[in-house]
């Protein structure tokens, strides 16, 4: 029942922001990102990249971590950072981020950040960072034996990532909201004690469209379920041949007693910006052929600029490099200039 | 039984180390420090600064860190942290450090540093930092209601201080050394999993002298016990005058059974540089009274050049700030350094 509560509030409180960010979005910095974990597919897309690229295009100052540290105990995916590194640069530009005036940096290149942790863990006690359910989740999803330091002490690791920029909005899904309460609380009680410096963010609310893999489960890379930004369009035709549907011949939008049909019928309704009601009277008794025919049509001809792009990219890797050169060095001259104001409210400058 | 044998084994090996210190000092690199929690008193100075100044004197390069971030947890200590690390720094140099040859430094001007945090809690799980006996009895000790996550994390942030500058010996006590034993797992954890490139530090086992307080408890500042290397002659006479002895007239070294008088004979013996035993001879039928004029004489004559030397040092703070901002620097460039190649050797360099 709380939760349900705090969720409309904090859905109230967006919707406000919405409004506040149409009139004067030079006001907000966002700070969002991601843990280079491999290609980008399309839940993520619809989840948060095409959220942020509106709120960029609006005019909203965007800062765009890539949390190369926070991939340290998975072993796999540590072993080949530099490429998912490059990866996620390369999504990111496919999907719009514009580079010239969104931030894209990683938390290994920016010292003045990480040291914020310090400040920030002193603030916070084991059992707040014990009951946090993101890590809780983080703990029961992980592939390791045992949780480590860094994954114990990644809600204050975010803090850091998200008041070394001062930044006052984060697009979360509803799953984040207590990351985030944790965030401001760091905030809230580094200004009673040290005089007030750092904003309390707020959460950008923002509904992530329920999309499932191709075979019914929830979209994932690893199972081989999911459509990439990168994918070519015979792969994707491909995956979206093969999804699952059920037995029923007509088409219908119905996510309860439907998911897998529902969820092709939604992707597509995304991909053409149609009501996925509308989609699915349109295929009607056309049947699964019909609608994969639709789907696979729909998503290659909306990912087409976006992998055009990607492709292109891809072939200047010097490109990629002065992008996270730059935005690291923005990043790190923010996070210095931070740090040497709490320093100063600290009394750590002698 | 493990206790001791390990112990035993500690001995073994810093007595061999001792030899190489003697034959090649330039071999060595040693990191030591102290949380900047006030004046340091004969304690400190007899258990640590004394074979600190022995050390550099030998020819051995010291990093002598200010745990400034290392404090916050205790609100009184945070709020006069300036004061407390400029007492520190006259401290040291009273006492004998040599700001040429040795880098005096503070935790939270050296961003490096503390960035090695971060891969470091990726090696380690929370259980073992749970484990940690030097966290449990600072968390038994604590003044804070909760634990704070940066008193959690200690271990590993204390590796960091070692590890950043490459020091491979460390001057410990007996109680410290499943600490430095943590440091040790790290490191190799780093070289095993990113290839060679952090040493493991030895341990430098050095017998503190066992001194009690003037009222015969632990020797504690707050405790008003203490004698400050910054007390006035007068002070410290006053101190041991109100000293604790027994009831028996007859001045004798046992500090089995008479604990308080054995401790003023043995502070006297370390300030005349003389065997405990023969000292309590030359008082023997004395008394108290005897035994306290002696040990007056000794603290006051033995202290005498290093109170000079800090009543000089303390009327030029714009040294003291220079110490500390050259010291910074070194270190900063040091812990630079080790990040680059930290970085390099983890694939975090894009």
């Amino acid at each position: 029942m709380t939760t349900v509560i705090e969720t409309s509030t904090a859905a109230r409180r967006s919707a406000e922001l919405e409004e506040q960010i149409a009139l004067r979005p030079n006001d907000f910095r966002v700070l969002t990102g991601d843990r280079p974990t491999g290609l980008l597919h399309l839940g993520h897309y619809f989840g948060t990249l095409h959220n942020r690229v509106r709120l960029q295009r609006q005019g909203v100052e965007m800062m765009v971590i890539i949390a190369d540290y926070q991939v340290l105990t998975d072993r796999d995916l540590a072993e080949h950072l530099g490429e998912h590194v490059d990866d996620l640069v390369l999504d990111y530009l496919a999907a719009g981020i514009d580079p010239q005036t969104a931030t894209i940096f990683t938390h290994s290149a920016v010292a003045a950040l990480n040291q914020l942790l310090l400040p920030f863990l002193s603030l916070v006690s084991v059992s707040e960072l014990s009951r946090n359910p993101t890590v809780k989740d983080e703990i029961n999803h992980s592939r390791q034996a045992a949780v480590s330091g860094l994954m114990f002490t990644y809600p204050a690791h975010q803090a850091a990532d998200i008041l070394f920029c001062k930044a006052n909005l984060v697009p979360v899904g509803q799953d984040q909201l207590p990351h985030l309460e944790l965030t401001r609380t760091i905030a809230r009680r580094f200004n009673d004690r040290y005089g007030r410096l750092l904003p309390e963010p707020d959460a950008l609310l923002s509904p992530a469209p329920l999309l499932l893999g191709t075979d019914g489960t929830k979209m994932s890379k690893s199972r081989g379920n999911a459509i990439t930004l990168s994918a070519t369009a015979d792969e994707t035709a491909r995956l979206i041949r093969g999804a699952k549907t059920d037995a029923q011949r007509h088409i219908t939008y119905d996510p309860q007693s439907r998911p897998e049909v529902s969820s092709l019928v939604l992707l597509a309704a995304l991909c053409l910006g149609r009501d996925p009601h509308d989609v699915a009277a349109d295929i009607g008794p056309g049947g699964a052929a019909a609608l994969k025919r639709t789907v696979t049509e729909a998503v290659n001809e909306h990912l087409a600029p976006m992998r055009e792009r990607r492709t292109a990219f891809a072939q200047d890797r010097g490109y990629l490099r002065r992008i996270l050169r730059e935005g690291n060095e923005r990043a790190n001259a923010i996070a210095e200039a931070t740090l040497a104001e709490v320093r100063s409210a600290m009394g750590t400058r002698y």
